[in-house]
């Protein structure tokens, strides 16, 4: 078969479940169709001098895709790291991106596949404005990215952060306790919101929908009147305690490094209410993203890698592959990551928590 | 709070995971609407003389939305059972019709939720069309409803067949085996397909794409020739042989009843190439359908749930809820089973694994 | 069937993964022996005034063997809690005794299975001189109890920590990072030995083997110097940093009510090694403790409620049920609780552990 | 570090959950004594002409230990497979054994480390008469060999079936049906019985007590008329008939080669008792095999693996590594494979069951 060229691929940014799948669908679909490989470790930091890659071929990419993390290692830090904004001087330096520039070329690299967040997007975006040809595969575990329907990662995620609540609501049943699961979601809250609808919490505290304090106790009050001693609720890592918190000095930021937002949202309990609630806190932590994708970040993460191939292969550049109600199409990389996807009052799940009494905020109880 | 009537809900038709969900969200926003609840055992059979129910409400339904099962129980067989075809003289008689109305009457039963698959469904629509108001909520393991874009059950049933993959995967290697994997699916391959990809089978046989047994053993001769010498093929138990292989006599469909197509597809390649591949069958069976539901079937049964309550509160009848661009809405229970979702060669899935390399077909390889 | 009489049942202390499998068993076995039973609501809280209970049949306990949590709830803490230590004035007062002797009189209680840890047991051994009949069934998490074999709940906690580690291990080296994962074990290190050789830990830091934090970080820069740029270290909760950390002023102890040891070892290495890893916390938590019990746990618990049953039908007391050498006996109450069963250099985990090149403390690296 | 010379490692026989983690904890520990490694492929057949090795070292071992199958592959057949029987004659062939010594000595091999069933240690113990050192690993997911008090794989096994044994159970409930669900277990029935009991199943036949069909039926219509209209029934794939049912003309047996024994009883309950029971079969098959182990069977896995070198590295020859009383011993290959470990009367478990109600036999009901 003739060689169509060589290939790059790097991930970037926080691991997530499937990024394995997408890298080997990506791999075993392009050297059918003639292409060769390589794959970038690090991140961007395997493409800056001095280089760091591997070879990949169908035999190193076999057996992988059900595994977790990345056989391509990745880091949320480096020089290539996108500054934040949009304006004159953010952006990656030039001398940066004539590096890459400089390298890829040197390796014989006509293209590259960069699955990563909206920062490794951004910095992909700009090496493509420098002339390299570059497709995105968008990956976010908070699957908070207006452009497209839904991330890999994102569904194992939720499901991790299910099955700790189910082991945590036997237990605070027994227990006649409150506990706060903290999950992730700096942004947006849909992890929290699926998990904790899924997991039937009582309370599920999202960045989107701020809370008093005072709303809280008054729920856990009421619930604690009507025999429900027990009660868990999910708190999205980014959840924000409203104004009348901090008014009541709850203090809360300077403890939030230690362990977490729902250490401080316990405490603020305790002190509003002293006793009247045995608490715990559990951190769900790495293991969301972590660990053996499901079915669905599988399936994602092949669909991506194989569509990331075929736009390349019909000349596309600059472009990110995304879903779209049920197939995958490209958009540009300067739409990709300039808007979020948060949770509304309208959305699905949240208008269901809200009807089967779940607390969310004081306006919505 | 005034009470606005009293509903019956059931659960027709084979079990599936999510089921527990669907009905405890319809009973606790039910009530808190002001509803009322009956919940009718084994399906159609509980509105039937002798009558079969119990009193639903939030403390009935509490703990149950993470179970697999349903609390009121099911079945596939009975006096309502819907007859196939749509001419006259089909469907349900008349005198049964008159008999559920007359019980739903005696217990005040204003209206009722039908939890169930095709035949439920239309069941539904004709005691709709006999003067009772009903709503009914889509359910099919196989998601192959054109209705709505999914039915719970469908994922955990998907990830409950990827869990054997993967394990079935590490005996295949160890032993250089080929493994016949069989999956739900009568008529629809979704299962299958959604499994089969994720868990990187090497061949995944659906009812929609027929193949020829000569094309499969030339697919596993030649993946043996490079170094395959294990596999993995996913059977949709309602995949077809094309019409080859009943000319070189396979005999497949007298050995069916005893453990499924997958025996015989088996049984047909040790005649076709006597000696040349050690295989096994591993049937997954009704593990698919049992247990405790993954995070989206829980999510999508809730939403569901208090859909149906929504549509009924609203004044509305003979419809069935469904999901349609990640809001629920409501279609005519007229249409809602008349339509199946088949794969095609355009889907998502179907499309990936073409391109990975996977034998789907003849002429698809 | 005659009656036999009526025998209570409690569970004390905090939950794990088993309680109900000991309950349904010795209820349904007593049942058919001709016992009838009740539960006592929130261990000891449920004897005393005013009492808490619940009747117990085989309709009551059918379908939670599986189940975690405990259908009876418990508590740590309340009025019959035992003091430590064995002196006089130690123990429950005389008054509590004889409250609680009253009302199990009041309801014809002929006898009490108790199921607890050593302070619940120690309670029992003293109602059980005060004239009642108790047999006592050994619950410890940490199965630390030198009186048993084993202790129900742990096989589980063990399985738990793994499914995290298993999940760390790949973030963790996806991003080149050391991860400290945190698992229960106060005075004995069981569950983090087990795990972290299970999981493959890098190091496993145990109650019964301080470490100086030269030795880790030594360990650490030894690994990272032949790359092994990531590592995974379990920390058991009563992990002892060694004298020379205090000496090089980690101030350890006043961070640990935020976060658990974890972060206070993470925050010493990077105080001893500023910038050289780039690390992370994960805390598995309350989830060792919920959730459905894996089969080793369910069998256990299963066997102690049927021989709890036994041991009362012939007549003992002041007994606990043990598991010795695959069958169960009984020892008197009194030596039950006296001995902790301790991670010993010879365990044959450790051993393998070291043999393996895990770091464990200075001395055995 | 003095090389201690060569070793080299086989697994042999049908795959179970653990083989990896003993090949690597015997490599990882072997290799920092000072020895080197070579991997047979496919059992025995790797040592014979032309030989199949692969180089084994910490690289090549790294990040398997918690994975299912066995990197060196295996295989229930070949030309070193034992002849049943001690007598002359039996046994492996002389020139088979001096062709394996052969190619032994022509790769530097000073010792050999088989991990496998009775049929691979007996192999094991006729190369050690000829002269090689050989150390055997026990290896049967029966967990029947009397000379180890457990096997790895085996607790794995269990746990799988208990897992699928739960999801039938709400499937089973939902649809009051009789669900016949075979396990693994030809001679011993150790799967089914503490699968059965953690699974709360309502019979469990075994290999070791026969049972009638006119009991079974007996006591499916006595569960029945109290209520129990659903039942889950356990059968070990060893699982006996007595001799009543051969009378009544059952004709299992020709049966058996399609789907198991299950499927022979359940067809037999239908001729006895013609729908009196919905019915369904469900084999757990090759997943009870492959897959990750749990803690128990990689810790058990681990220390076989480090003890293995440390009888090899002390000299010892024909023996076998065993588990006695939680360490690790040394027995001789003669007595290794001698005798079977059946389930009793006696057995804890099985008292358990009976005493819980559960079906086993005729007499034992």
């Amino acid at each position: 078969m003739a060689s169509l060229g060589r290939l790059g691929i790097l991930t970037a940014g926080g691991d997530c479940a499937g990024l394995n799948a997408v890298i080997s669908a990506a791999v075993k679909y392009g050297t059918r169709l003639g292409y060769s490989f390589v794959g970038f470790k690090r991140g961007w930091e395997g493409v800056l001098s001095p280089m760091d890659y591997m070879t990949l071929d169908a035999r190193a990419v076999s057996g992988i895709a059900h595994t977790g993390g990345t056989i391509l290692h990745t880091t949320n830090r480096g020089r290539f790291a996108a500054k934040k904004g949009t304006g004159e001087g953010k952006g990656i330096p030039r001398e940066i991106l004539e590096e890459a520039k400089r390298n890829l070329s040197s390796l014989g690299v006509d293209g590259l596949i960069v699955i990563g967040g909206d920062g490794s997007l951004s910095g992909a975006r700009q090496l493509g404005e420098a002339g390299v040809r570059v497709i995105g595969v968008p990956k976010t575990i908070d699957n908070d990215l207006a452009a497209t329907e839904q991330t890999f990662g994102f569904s194992t995620a939720v499901n991790v952060a299910v099955e700790a609540l189910d082991r945590v609501h036997t237990t605070a049943t027994s227990h006649d306790r409150v506990i706060f699961v903290e999950v992730m979601g700096r942004n947006a809250g849909w992890i929290a919101l699926k998990s904790g609808l899924a997991g039937t919490a009582d309370a599920i505290l999202l960045p989107e929908f701020p809370f008093t304090l005072r709303g809280l106790v008054d729920y856990l009050r009421a619930r604690k009147a009507t025999g429900g001693n027990s009660a868990v609720v999910v708190v999205a890592e980014g959840a924000k305690l409203g104004e009348h918190v901090a008014a009541e000095g709850s203090g809360a930021s300077e403890e939030l490094h230690y362990g977490g937002i729902a250490h401080a949202i316990m405490a603020a309990v305790e002190r509003a209410a002293p006793g009247e609630f045995e608490m715990r806190v559990n951190i769900v932590g790495h293991i969301q993203r972590g660990g053996s994708p499901n079915a669905r970040d599988r399936n994602l993460g092949q669909s991506y890698g194989v569509a990331a191939i075929d736009a390349y292969h019909r000349g596309e550049s600059s472009v990110m592959v995304s879903l779209n109600n049920n197939t995958i199409v490209t958009v540009p990389l300067l739409d990709a990551t300039s808007r979020l996807k948060m949770v509304e009052e309208s959305s699905l799940e949240l208008a269901t928590a809200a009807k089967l009494g779940v607390f969310i905020s004081d306006r919505m109880s």
